[in-house]
């Protein structure tokens, strides 16, 4: 369903709108007055006089003569919240904005009052906004509370800190940028950032999505929409919360390698979003993207009258994975023709400190005179000197903007005095300006950001597997119902060979008998461990025997581990003896040892890890990460690619490869496994051993954890 | 010698000094009109008129009636440089500042005439500032032909490059900063910047020096001059060019892993420097540490009335490394008492977004009695509303630092018209204000790294290792004598031996009668090979036997490998062949394999590094540096920690820990080594083996790489 009852309303009632001075009611009014377009406005007061604020005042929603009410600001105190929305049911309002605090950011109370009037909302399809926020403004109407109305713009900005949107809207004002929209999220009850960004995404008055954001509601739905708008226009967040983030989730073993900032790195990079790494890089990326045409390559001159700026923007340039232009020779020859002796003419393109505007302009049309490839745009640096005449470079570049359409420019004007005037014209025209070229650089690489997301070519998703759901489902339930948050050995077994993930053949034997043929049919050598959800250090009581070479050997095994075991814990419940093929490593050409691991983030689910296994793992933390139910094949091998590991995997050292495509299958099996089966929060194989390619894979060693009904705390022991 | 009289002259004389506007030389004595306290001036033209911008001219230097001429200006074109020098030598000037450009920038013959006319200036004693360089500005004279005169202040400013001094000085204008030096380095033919900070450092008139660098000239008498400045007083840089320094040093093996910044990086870290990374940076320290006090614990408050600018605050202190105030319990209880029941009183203290004037009062206050371990200072942070008043805010800070004068307060006012008039209250009254809390942020960690700094223990030397400095020497010059960059094993291994360096015993047999006394005197098992300079790949030609047992067979391999050797390889010269400890690992308790590797940087010396050995260290770079000529004991500790490696030595899954102090003292030694012998270029230890606690080290593959009289690449080869 459209949201645009909340943006272009045509008839809004403010319930508790006030004549009062300072009350939020009255500044919702006198900010409707400052813009509400050519929608009707009620106060709706039952003490209110006629008229507030010039706009007529009924007592209650139903009063009002409009046969449709679009949207109710909400400005009375929480305890008259359940009577307003009745009111507004009653008079089928579409939208309400809910000011009004004191809800579930106070407690017990304040939540179950929250509930209350959003069932009733869900019930009659009324949208909510809010509530405990500051409202919301519109090229249409602003009908916040906030102190001022910010200039009409392309800039959609959705908050879910109040005080940040003041703080926009306050700095907005002296750094001439304009709003399409401006949201304040408050508790987000219903209206969340997945619906107003996929709104806006198809609002032609906005250019870019800004947000503000200390959590996400529901990460696929996040995921899904975000990945639709960014094909259309840049949507560019900072996410507050990084810090605290590693702490909680530092309980899990594979989590205490994440930390759920990984898991938004991971959505935003998925869904192309850019992020903002502070509140000025936010602001920053506002001035660029508003007005700054987007680049078609990844390459930029650097044009400048001053060597040491040039070189620190070189290096930014590299810290920020930016492409220095890398002319055509012709192109270079031009510039030798037309610029003194003394320039340089590779990037950066120093024209020296006598450089007048003219040679601004002839080296900036020269270096745009090669191709898009080899220069999409430039930036451009001045340091004031005698000559400079820094307005009328100004000048030169926008009428270079006109003349090269397809060329985007960024300018860092450094200085104050003297060049004040000659940033203004540029920021007045469409260049963005800035007083330093770090800054500037920085905007360079956020547009290109978006050019790399917006040409990048479609994903394939993971096949799909065919398995035995019911028989895994069983096997999980099996466990849950012995309050057994993690699956033995056999069950995980039978779990991965269900899936077809490598691993060494595991059977369960009751019998002197079965363990015989189980133990031929698996091939010697084979293990041989006793099975019991009570019995965790196995060996300390007798329950392990290695190398049995026959299936003499394996009988025997079977006797003498059930001897042990029942003499020295009488109390366990035994399962069984499980039959374990051996692994003969020296029989490999190569081997090394990988993790893979999965564990569960509230917002975007599994999160899956790959990295160097064994005993490596904990301290190295080469491991790298992705969204489970976002895998793509090319994402399986991304996330392999990016660890160190990777070179051992392609072989150092004359080493042949490892079987790398069959880590690959496995990465991508195990998150179909995870996808299908929601009850898994945790997955751990450590190690996955790698053999060399063409030998394959094994998965020696798996941990599967269940949720238990009792959401008792699922935390894999015994490492 | 001092430098006082670059600083305040008093006789000036311009050379070249002009009455052409737009000229050098004119625009030099109009800046001295704009400033030059008592200081005398003369012109120098032999073809000016009497009195050039009110100065007195005289044709030549010698022509001025004043006895001591402190300073002249070279503002003539290059080719009359040698003539000028001579002028001013013949009139005992003591300093003279060479603007005109022409020299070692512009190639061969350039550079020609500045050695030319430097060595005059050695030979008498005259210093010299340039040349290519844009002058100098003291509190006494601006002798620059920078566009303006930038004002008066605590800042001095250092820049090679004159571009990053003229767009300082023009953002300076407008945002209340400035100078009590500002010096144009140039080419720094002789004065450099370790002179000028050395002088700086005792200027009572300079309370932050700040530098920007493209590179530094000397690096042991930079490291020794600036830690003692960093005692007295904050000394800030930028240094540019990092990313071209990788590139430099890929060729070497050492060097890939390293890039010289890194050598930058712990030079400034081990004298204290306050490394700005941005131009940015650079300027936004520049405003806090001109006026903000010094923290004296490394813990702030956070002091806010938005939620969601605390949030991004907590993020940005620990990214920082700024630790958050841990209140006492008295003064969480007083904040409890004194603010409304919805604020915060942990850090970040909310009290609010109705917080008035009177409770950041409040607030302020009762932090700031807590305990100054507890409390350094806070940042306090504002966004504009209804209640807020934000002037009388700043009004009451800055009583609060009066009262207060051991704390420090950085402010964040997110906005921009409402919060103008307050942030520049603050400013004007020495509380730094940001638009943004994260940028206030970094500057409460530089203010904290200047404290940290300060109160550092005392670093304890290396030991002296007594050797026979004249045997190595002999090794080393017998190895150029012959043009053979590295060294051969039995020679490393004396070399090893002399330091006290465990390493397998290695020993050089000429007979088969030695090979049997050499081989029972190490010890059974031992290795021989081939020694010979022409022979790299040892086994291919049977160069080599292993697991010798007993010395009837160490005889046996001996003959074997001679004639192998000359039958395959008739050409190669044979020093003999080398009997080899075995080093028996399984009788280890443990064996970590490590590296320790040694290149020398330009600028800094011998570059030590540190990490994983084996084949993991090309991939994993898992590695530490430190400069070798200033290793502390402590440094040799940290080199260690600082890795990954080292949790594999301290031991993990109940392994024993590693003999860490035997690898410590290898890194010591190794370090005198190279102090001792500068012709020693390269140095590989991998491995070096570190077994368990009490069972030592030993270094089992060393390569030492001299540098040859014919400076021939001396890379270290096979591997």
């Amino acid at each position: 369903m459209s949201l645009e009852f909340f943006f272009k309303p045509n008839v809004i009632a403010v319930i508790g709108g006030s004549s009062s001075k300072g009350k939020v009611g009255n500044s919702v009014l006198r900010n409707l007055v400052a813009r509400h377009a050519d929608a009707k406005v009620y106060a709706v007061n039952p003490k209110g006089e006629p008229i507030i604020e010039g706009f007529p005042c009924v007592p209650h929603v139903v009063d009002i003569p409009e046969k449709v009410v679009d949207l109710a600001i909400v400005c009375i105190p929480a305890r008259a919240i359940l009577d307003a929305v009745e009111d507004c049911i009653a008079k089928k309002v579409k939208g309400i904005v809910v000011i009004t605090a004191g809800f579930k950011e106070v407690g017990p109370e304040g939540a179950k009052l929250e509930q209350q009037f959003l069932a009733r909302c869900k019930e009659t399809g009324m949208r909510v906004l809010g509530p405990n926020c500051l409202g919301m403004i519109s090229l249409y109407h602003n009908s916040s509370f906030a102190p001022l109305t910010p200039a009409a713009g392309v800039v959609a900005m959705i908050s879910q800190s109040g005080a940040v949107m003041t703080g926009v809207s306050d700095w907005s004002a002296v750094n001439d940028l304009g709003f399409s929209a401006f949201i304040s999220l408050g508790n987000k009850a219903d209206v969340d950032e997945s619906d107003l960004i996929e709104y806006l995404a198809r609002d032609p008055a906005t250019r870019i999505i800004v947000c503000y954001l200390e959590a996400i509601n529901n990460g696929t739905r996040f995921i899904e929409v975000v990945s639709k708008a960014t094909k259309i226009k840049p949507v560019i967040i900072l996410k507050s919360g990084v810090s605290e983030a590693g702490a909680r989730a530092a309980s899990s073993h594979t989590g205490s390698l994440a930390g759920s900032d990984i898991a938004y790195d991971l959505a935003f990079a998925k869904a192309g979003v850019i992020r903002a790494k502070t509140l000025s890089e936010l602001f920053s990326y506002c001035k660029t993207f508003s007005v700054s045409k987007f680049p078609l390559s990844e390459y930029f001159a650097i044009v400048t009258n001053a060597g040491g700026p040039g070189i620190i923007s070189t290096d930014a340039f590299v810290a920020e994975g930016v492409g220095v232009a890398r002319f055509s020779p012709n192109i270079i020859q031009e510039l030798r023709e037309k610029l003194p002796a003394e320039a340089a003419v590779y990037d950066p393109v120093d024209i020296i400190g006598d450089a007048t505007p003219d040679r601004y302009d002839v080296a900036l049309r020269t270096v745009f005179n090669d191709s898009i490839e080899a220069c999409a745009g430039a930036l451009v640096l001045l340091t004031p000197q005698a000559n400079t005449q820094p307005p009328r470079v100004s000048e030169l570049m926008l009428k270079i903007r006109e003349d090269f359409p397809d060329r985007v420019m960024i300018a860092s004007f450094i200085g104050g005095r003297n060049v004040a005037e000659a940033a203004a014209k540029l920021r007045a025209g469409g260049i963005p300006c800035y007083d330093f070229p770090e800054e500037a650089i920085k905007n360079i690489s956020g547009l290109i950001k978006f050019t790399r997301f917006g040409k990048r070519p479609p994903e394939t998703d993971i096949p799909e597997i065919q398995v035995n759901k019911a028989k895994i489902q069983a096997i999980l339930d099996g466990s849950k119902a012995e309050n057994r948050p993690m699956l033995l050995n056999y069950e995980c077994s039978a779990v991965f060979s269900e899936y077809g993930i490598p691993h060494p053949k595991t059977r369960l034997a009751k019998t002197q008998n079965e363990a015989r043929t189980l133990a031929a049919e698996i091939g010697f050598p084979v293990v041989m461990k006793i099975v019991s959800p009570q019995i965790v250090h196995k060996t300390d009581v007798g329950g392990v025997v290695l190398g049995i070479k026959s299936a003499d050997e394996a009988e025997e095994a079977f006797v003498k581990i059930l001897s042990s075991v029942q003499r020295m814990r009488p109390d366990a419940t035994i399962h069984g003896i499980e039959v374990q093929e051996m692994i003969n490593r020296a029989a490999k050409k190569k081997t090394t040892e990988l993790i893979i691991g999965m564990s569960k983030d509230p917002q975007f689910g599994p999160l899956l890890m790959f990295g160097m296994g064994g005993i490596y793992v904990n301290f190295l933390k080469d491991v790298s990460f992705r969204l489970a139910n976002f895998l793509s094949v090319e994402d399986s091998k991304k996330i392999i690619q990016e660890t160190k590991t990777y070179a051992l995997l392609r072989g150092v050292r004359g080493e042949p490869p490892s079987d790398i495509e069959q880590v690959e299958l496995v990465l991508q099996k195990i998150s179909r496994l995870v996808r299908d089966f929601p009850d898994i929060v945790e997955l751990d194989i450590n190690p996955l051993l790698a053999f060399a390619r063409g030998e394959g894979v094994s998965a020696v060693d798996i941990k599967i954890t269940v949720k238990l009904a009792s959401a008792a705390p699922a935390h894999a022991g015994g490492h």
